[in-house]
């Protein structure tokens, strides 16, 4: 059994914002050498997400302002005014801690023939809730 | 190390439904010939869904009128309006990228003595949020 | 290729609560004797959750009053007062199938030297939402 171990930095200059990062992936699953197996690809930060979806502008925007409406922006503490407890602990990232809950930490992708195996218009996202700073990515791969 | 890997072509005929899979992927293990092992089953269309939930009719008319209050149908292209700036593209299923989404894309399932470990209740479903075509479903297999 | 695999019961006594299990794991993983691979944590219940994020008091008061808002329980049947179809099957816990779809079934996590790859603040929990008795989350590991 073969594994690789790749981890990518990304450093979002908003408070949120969405980056494709299937290159980086590909780059991952051509270096390790696997021909058949799963490539795990998951935010290595609790207020970001790995998600697959459309590389579509428009929609990247319709996210953005759903899950504002999901789960808002508040750095205050007190729940009673949308505030969040979370907040108590010196942090203004609470909603990022939930965007992160809808839109997942993870995805696990096959390969097959030394390939991610994608349909049509899959694409691989970093999903950024709390930005500028550097966050890490982890994609680790196994097969053979 | 073994692996096994089966696409399945869905085609639900209303725009919104869910179809249990899971005699299709104990299927493909079974065919695999993996005895310990992860099993990957992901939808390979961004506006459909793989999850595991509990083939009971009514909760699934429960999750449609849930998804279809976090993120309606409209298939306009203004915001202000509840439309989605994704259907500018042309397309009106700005609102099935969102449910997709919320059911998640994939699940990992283990595998133990050459079928799907699963509790009592686990079963395998199609979630399908932009229907009336062809879609298809990756089933891949990895193990010993 | 080594395979590994422990389930963990575990009985929240409220309805709703989360346990951090990341000991339990990690105890897994040493166990497995597994240097590279990857760790799969699921809930084996429909109503349960496995998630990963921070391990922060506040934080998941934020999450059950979020969930709450997002699927209230209602033991009710009749959907146009907040009930859930799901109900008539004689359970009163429709609400625990949606918020667990929220938080997630399973998670998948690297192994790298024999450790758990984490980031700084990464734990994983389980989130229960139908609790007062007995259930089980399944860890299984492969790799080499």
């Amino acid at each position: 059994m073969k594994s690789h171990r790749v981890t990518l930095t990304l450093h979002e200059p908003q408070r949120v914002g969405f980056v494709n990062i299937t290159p980086d992936v590909e780059e991952a699953v051509e270096a390790s050498g696997v021909q058949e197996g799963l490539c795990l690809v998951n935010a290595m930060h609790i207020t970001a997400s790995v998600f697959i979806n459309d590389d579509e502008p428009g929609l990247h925007e319709d996210y953005k302002r759903w899950l504002e409406h999901l789960a808002p922006f508040n750095a205050g503490t007190d729940p009673a005014r949308g505030g969040y407890l979370h907040n108590r602990s010196g942090e203004d990232n609470g909603d990022a801690h939930h965007k992160r809950q809808i839109m997942g930490r993870e995805v696990v992708v096959a390969i097959t023939k030394g390939r991610l195996d994608f349909g049509p218009w899959e694409q691989i996202f970093y999903g950024e809730f709390d930005g500028r700073r550097d966050k890490r990515v982890l994609i680790k791969i196994i097969g053979a």
